[in-house]
């Protein structure tokens, strides 16, 4: 598969190369704004250790939304099936960060990768991880097989600064008994988390346990049960990509999470994780250029899910 | 895989034969209502032209929702992309047959395989297909491979004397400039479409197409293009069991349908096709008995998509 | 008083005359659409038997919603305090035809005076009343003092051809078990009450006996009870124009109610009752011309309810 | 009038002074939850200067959300037309705190009497008036002749402390836009001015100068324009008793304001101002004794808005 997985990407990357001005660089805090539209990168990491890169796969970018999926991963070993009455299982089929649903639903939010569903999953880290700010570090720079892995404080601020909507999505969380922290300091922590910079290298291989069975290739251990493992790739398929989850499902036909930064990454259980940046976002908050390529990639490689 | 599927089949129904009380009958509609609470059927096709059957197979049952995917993939082939300006390709996020979502997204539903998706499509195919009844019944026939299948009228009359929900549904979309024809006739139609009754050896092999890249293994001629069957896969997967899609997607792993009169229907592309029946519903209208014997027979398998 | 009133309509309606382009005239059905925008009357009826008319009383226009209160005036001697579990007695807060609200609230609608209300006053009246339609046509005659009142067919009929909305609201209403009739014929019972027509001085006159405390003062035949007299103008003040009546009520401070004919009729009880028709609306669907009459109107008098 | 007004409150409290048990007395804050249930007092004043008191009121209770008239009555002349562009002039129509109207009319509260448009009032008056605490109080002890008015400090922690969805509300409310201040200190704020005690003697004067056409009988100042007098006597009529606002108005037929610890307050414009407190709430929050006690108060005299 090696070679067929370096042709492809090299011919979707040359593809794609010149497609500008598909979208909109995420601009309601002032340092995602200013990030170059241009930049494109794609990583692919296989479970047989193999890796191809190409384009700004060097460069780090905010991977804001992704980070969901890792708080959801450390959390997962820690706790039971009770998490379930805290946080749903199920797509939101709304944009992802109405009110109106949470409170329909009496402030359980809908899945762990909404909003409000990863402000509860940071909640619940914070009382079973001491030191949580620097676990999470550790834990991604292990899983990316790369220390050179961290928040950024600008952003982390800008993001708390302006976050309205999800204090009020706390808030409203608490008022139903389902958030126990101090709204400010889960928030801050959750923007800390959301301002974690990974250039598609280190971000594709952060994700390899995915496609491995819960277990990090490069060291062997287990990250997450069997069980979780395909728990965290069915959330990803119908909830990853917020309000397009569907239609990413049908055209892409992978597990995958994507950022407003312009990241996203995706799984092919037992085959490979891959990882695509490229700022200018569609109307759900997407990655235009992201989609197309992973688009292209499993039509190519004629792997998918269905 | 042959001797493992036939032994895998035989050892969850065994299993389960005795569970009884894990759920309610649907009783909305009389006709539903009478049918014995103990039925229980196992049917798979495999693509290769294998079947395996055990239980209550013989017995013919009320498909219900499953009708929403045969209806979708007569209409698939016939109408373009300007089909999803009237639909939506993303899950709905709340119980099943809810106007609110509906009014404010402006009367388009948002996929196909909830109800009010179902009537636009029933409405769509008014348009295009003369006497659609019949033609309905000669196309489910020929996927099936029995000339033994119909509508049953006593449901049909009952599903069109109480659905007023789904009359207020159509009138809605009628309102939004969304839904063309007389509300009493599609959804008169509609109801037809709902009481076609099967056995789940007929059902397992009408849905096997799905699994076989678009084209029905009887006689080997293209039912809907591989585009759509990918499409109708990631639809069902993400959309397939109301607001259970979730978690059957993570226990399950497989694209599937359920309707109310306690069938499922799932596909692994490239597989095969299972067909289970057990009429006691849990809480989101889905067979209890059905969903346990799927998510044993995935992890006996051990295939599933993630 | 009788002089006072007379200037005052005299100023009020030389000074709004030459107003025009202040809305736009109801254009949902035909023959609403082709009514002038330049008609204007008023017309005012006291307690003690005097009448002042100006400019175009003598022409008729279609009441519309304004047959919300004669519907409900002439159910309400015929039921008890039940009645009020069909249907509120509270403002409701939103656009006057959506759904949300009353799916929340399972199918009861806010007040009598919203569409999904009355057409439950409808529902309840075919039960009650033989020969509804000709009964209504002679209590409003009787009311206004004239026989000539009527239904208008073409716009009923178009009413009815056109009231996909509406007949969502009955249907979803009849799901909850909140109503009793055929949705059809109720609806179009309820299209034939809107399409009343009259004149502002049969208007006028027609609502005098809720300033009267529930008698008809031409023949000094009681109504509606004293207490039903109270609630019919609580509800007037509380919910008469739509999403508009708590401005009204500060503006004008007359329980009052609207039509989208530009028809609009109010009392002060007590006193008189006036009626105003002139068909540009606001966005609110309520004759522009009309509020400003009656703003200046109670301004000048200096009576009002605050 | 005064001996009928004697006599009536006489009668009235003679004859509920037995009634027990006919709702809940607050308990979502400790400081509310142990008030004695068995309170009971009513205070009139008329425009003439006359008092009439009886019952337990010379006892001080926590006001709540009467407050949201006097900080309204407070922030109206510092402030023109275009405060009608942060708040609205409808009713509401739902739950007094539901965040879904808020989200669907972009952050905009309905009126100034539901916690979300109080929040609204309370951020403009910190921006308008220096030392507002203090300022408020004096405004309080003012209209009601009376220097012995104050906060009560548990009463505002408590509020503060457990204040989650007004908090979201808040929060809401900025991410529209809608809010300038910081939550925590607006709130703070809030919490203090609901947390005012007065006994019924003390708030009937206070919400005299409502039914002197915005002058403070007690020294002859103006406190509000003619306009704004009426404006805030509509809003009361249309919005002041939370859900049962529709329902109050037919019954009592006066403008009036409830809090949850038990007090109600009501003008007669042009006559008199009528405070009652008993601290047993019905189910939508209001005191059930209070709202008997002035319906028939209205019934007795004789006099009503409609």
């Amino acid at each position: 598969m090696a070679n067929a997985v370096e042709n492809i990407i090299k011919t979707i990357y040359e593809n794609y190369l010149p497609m500008e001005g598909a979208g909109k660089v995420a601009d309601y805090i002032p340092p995602l704004a200013k990030v170059s539209p241009h930049k494109y990168a794609i990583s692919v990491c296989t479970v047989e250790g193999e890796k191809f890169n190409i384009g700004d796969y060097t460069e780090k970018f905010s991977i804001q939304s992704i980070s969901k999926v890792l708080t959801f991963s450390l959390l997962a070993p820690l706790v039971g099936e009770e998490l379930w009455q805290s946080v749903g299982k199920e797509p939101s089929g709304s944009p992802f960060n109405s009110l109106v649903q949470l409170e329909y639903e009496k402030g359980i939010p809908r899945n762990p990768f909404i909003n409000a569903g990863a402000l509860v999953i940071t909640d619940k880290l914070l009382e079973k991880v001491p030191n949580l700010n620097e676990r999470l570090l550790l834990y991604v720079r292990e899983l990316a097989g790369s220390a050179d892995i961290d928040f950024n404080k600008e952003v982390a601020d800008s993001e708390y600064a302006t976050g309205e909507r999800n204090k009020a999505l706390a808030h409203l969380m608490k008022s139903f008994g389902n958030f126990n922290g101090k709204v400010s300091h889960v928030f801050r922590t959750y923007c800390n988390h959301c301002s974690i910079e990974m250039n598609t290298a280190q971000l594709a291989q952060s994700f390899l346990f995915l496609a491995n069975g819960g277990i990090n290739p490069l060291n062997g251990e287990r990250v997450v049960s069997t069980r979780d493992t395909k728990r965290i790739n069915a959330l990803m398929l119908t909830c990853g990509l917020y309000d397009e989850s569907g239609d990413f499902a049908y055209k892409v036909g992978m597990p995958g999470k994507s950022g407003v930064g312009g990241g996203i990454v995706a799984v092919i259980p037992g085959r490979l994780s891959i990882a695509v940046w490229s700022p200018e976002l569609n109307r759900y908050g997407n990655s235009t250029r992201g989609i197309a390529t992973l688009a292209d990639f499993t039509t190519e490689l004629g792997i998918s899910v269905f």
